[in-house]
C-alpha cells in the first residue's frame, strides 16, 4: 500500500503522488504546446518546464492566448513570511521571472503576513514583518523588473486588500471554507477568513488597468498565478467567486516542491538543515550538502560496483531542480551516480560549487536590494 | 407562557424582557452610586439614565474610578451603516454626548461598513459607503467635541485595525464564534472574522496615549463603551480576549432600544414607519406619528371612560425614551392619558410638535456637519 500524502497550504507530508495530486485538485498538466508557446515567447525553455518541475495548470492556455494577442496581462505569486527564504521559495520565483521576462507584464507579489502571523502559533507580527522585510530582499535579488513589480503585505496594503476580501468573503460560506482547507471548531476566525485576502491580487491588475485608462472598464486583466501546487485550494476558492464579483478566473502554473536535503518531497521548515537558506554562509551550506541524504550505499567498495539511486539522492535532485541548467551535463552525471561512477563526495563537492556561488551571487544581490527597496514596495 | 424573544447583534424581535436578558447576556445593572457618580460628573442627571434607559454595565465602576482619579479615559461607540440614521440609532449617541461631556474625554466612533456589508446580502458597498457619509452627519450634528471625536470605517481604516483585529481573531476560535453569534455552515467567513474588528477600538486609546507620551508604555487608557445591548455579545468575546493581547477589558454602559411607532420593543429596519429618520421631512415625520400604534380605545367615549393604555402607548413610548426630558410634565401627562384625560390626537400633536422642531434643529446642525467632516472622519 502506498504510504499516504498530504498537501494543503499550510502542510505538506508523505510521499508526495504529483499524478494522484493532478487527479485530486483536478488541475490540467502542461501541454506541449503551451510549454512552446512560453519558450517562444522567452527565447528559450526553462529547464524547469522542461523537466516537468513546473507540471501543472489551469487555464494556462487562455492566458497564453490573451498574451498572444497582445492583450494586457499580469503575474501574481506571493510569499509567507514565517521565516527566512530557502531555496524552495526562491524555486518558483525564478520561474516567476523568467515569465514576467518573458511577457514583458506586471507583477503583483503578495507578502501574506495576515496568514503567517494567524496560522503559526508562536510568531508575533512583530517577527513576522521583520521576517517579511528580509524576504523582500531575496524577492528583489531575483531580478524581478522594477517599475513593473509591486510587492505588498496583507497589513500595510489593508486599505487597499481589505475591502477587496469582503467580496471574496461575503460569497463563501463557512461549510466551503471547511471542505476545502480542513477547518473546524478550534480554527480560529482569522484563519478560516484569510482566503479571501489571498483573492485580491487577481482583481488589483484589472483595477490598476482600468484605472490608469490602458482598458476599458469592462475589460480584464487576465492573470496567471505561479505557485508549487500547495496553494492551489485558496485560488480554487478564488475560481469559484471572483467571476460573480467582476473579475476574471485567475490561471495558475504550478510546481512540484523543492526536494528535501534530508531525503523526501519537501524540506521541513521545522527542520533547517534539510534546505538552504538564502542567508546560510558557505560554510554552513557546505555542512548541510555534506550531510545531506544519498542514492549511495554503505561502502565505496559496494558503491562502485552497484552503483548509487540517483532518484533518492537529494544531491541529484538539487542539480534537478536548481542548479544544473545543462540537461546534457545532469544526465551524463546522473548516469554515472547510478553506475558508481561517482561517488557522494564528488557529487557534493559538485553541488557544494555551485550552491556557494549562487549564494555569493545572491547575497550580493541581495544586499544592493536593500537601495530599492522603495522603488518595489508599496504600502497604503 | 412567555413569548420567545431575541435579541443578537444581528436580530432583535419579540417582547424584550430585559430583567431576563441581563441575566442571560451575564451583565450587571447600574446602581445608584454609579449614577450619581456620573450626573455629578456631568452636573445633572440624565433622564436616560434616570428611567433605566440605560439600565446595564459592566464594569462601569472600574471606568468611573479610573476618571475620577484624574487617568485618562475613552468611550468608544459605533453605528452600522445599513441606512439612514433614525432616533433608535441617534438615542445612544445623545448619552454618548452627555458623557463625553461630563467627563471630557477622547470618543472613538467605529463605522462598522464591513460588517454591514457583509451581513446584508443586498447591500453593495458603495451603497454603504454613501450610508457612511450620510450617517457621519448625523453624529457630528449630536455635537460631539471637535478634537476630541474620531469618527472612522473599518474600510477606510483598515491598515490601522486589521492588523490589530488580527491578535483578536488568532485568539478566537470557530467554537466561540458559533456559541456566541449563531454561526453556521452557512455562514460567510467574512461573518465570522467580523467581532474582531469591532474589538479594536477597545486598543486604539490606549495606543494613542502611549504614542503621545501621556501614559507610560506599561499604563493603558480604560475605554467606555455606551451602547444597545444587542451588541454585548461582541464586547464579551472582546473582554474574553483582550487582556491576553495586553489591553483592559472594555466597561460598556448599555441601553434599551427606542421602542417601535407600530408599537413593540424595537423599530423594525424593513419598516421605515415604524421609526423615524434623521432624514424625514416634517410632513413624513407627522405622518408617522399620525400613523403611529396607541394605546387608545376604540372610541372617544370608550377613551374618556377606561383610558389609554401609556403602556403599549409608542407616542407616551417616544416622550418617555427620547423627548420629554422633564419628568413631572411626561408623569402628568402619561397619568393624564391613563385616566382618558388626554386622547390619542392630543398626545400625538405634542409629540409631533416636539419632533418636528428636534428635526428642524437637527437637520440644521447635520448641514453644517457637511463642513467639518474633515476635522471629525480620520482614515489611512
Amino acid at each position: 500500500m502506498k504510504e499516504k500524502f498530504v498537501v494543503t497550504p499550510w502542510e505538506v507530508r508523505g510521499a508526495i503522488d504529483y499524478g494522484q495530486l493532478v487527479k485530486d485538485f483536478g488541475v490540467g498538466t502542461i501541454s506541449e504546446e503551451q510549454r512552446k508557446h512560453i519558450a517562444n515567447a522567452a527565447g528559450f525553455e526553462h529547464f524547469m518546464l522542461r523537466r516537468g518541475i513546473f507540471f501543472a495548470q489551469r487555464d494556462l492556455g487562455m492566458w497564453l492566448k490573451a498574451a498572444s494577442e497582445g492583450k494586457p496581462v499580469a503575474l501574481y505569486t506571493g510569499r509567507g513570511p514565517s521565516g527566512h527564504t530557502h531555496l524552495g521559495h526562491l524555486m518558483p520565483w525564478v520561474f516567476t521571472k523568467y515569465l514576467q521576462d518573458a511577457f514583458d507584464c506586471p507583477l503583483y507579489f503578495q507578502m501574506t503576513d495576515d496568514e503567517k502571523f494567524l496560522f503559526k502559533e508562536d510568531l508575533t507580527q512583530k517577527q513576522v514583518a521583520e521576517y517579511t522585510q528580509e524576504n523582500v530582499l531575496d524577492i528583489i535579488a531575483v531580478g524581478f523588473k522594477q517599475g513593473k513589480t509591486r510587492i505588498f503585505s496583507d497589513t500595510q496594503y489593508a486599505k487597499t486588500i481589505y475591502p477587496l476580501a469582503l467580496e471574496v468573503a461575503k460569497r463563501v460560506t463557512y461549510s466551503t471554507a471547511k471542505a476545502t482547507f480542513g477547518f473546524n471548531d478550534s480554527s480560529n476566525i482569522g484563519e478560516i477568513f484569510f482566503t479571501s485576502m489571498q483573492s485580491v491580487p487577481c482583481m488589483l491588475p484589472t483595477i490598476d488597468a482600468r484605472e490608469k485608462g490602458l482598458i476599458g472598464p469592462k475589460e480584464f486583466v487576465p492573470v496567471l498565478i505561479p505557485h508549487a501546487i500547495d496553494q492551489d485550494p485558496h485560488f480554487r476558492v478564488t475560481r469559484d467567486v471572483i467571476d460573480k464579483i467582476g473579475y476574471p478566473k485567475p490561471a495558475s502554473i504550478q510546481s512540484k516542491f523543492l526536494p528535501s536535503l534530508k531525503g523526501g518531497d519537501k524540506m521541513s521548515a521545522s527542520d533547517p538543515d534539510s534546505s538552504i537558506y538564502t542567508t546560510d554562509s558557505q560554510e554552513a551550506a557546505e555542512k548541510k550538502i555534506n550531510r545531506a541524504f544519498t542514492g549511495g550505499r554503505a561502502t565505496v567498495e559496494e558503491q562502485r560496483r552497484l552503483g548509487g539511486n540517483a532518484e533518492v539522492d537529494s544531491i541529484c535532485n538539487y542539480l534537478t531542480y536548481f542548479f544544473e541548467e545543462d540537461d546534457k551535463k545532469l544526465e551524463t552525471r546522473i548516469d554515472a551516480y547510478g553506475k558508481g561512477e561517482i561517488l557522494d563526495g564528488e557529487n557534493k563537492k559538485y553541488l557544494a560549487e555551485k550552491v556557494t556561488a549562487f549564494l555569493k551571487e545572491h547575497q550580493r544581490k541581495r544586499e544592493a536590494a536593500r537601495k530599492v527597496v522603495d522603488k518595489f514596495v508599496v504600502s497604503d
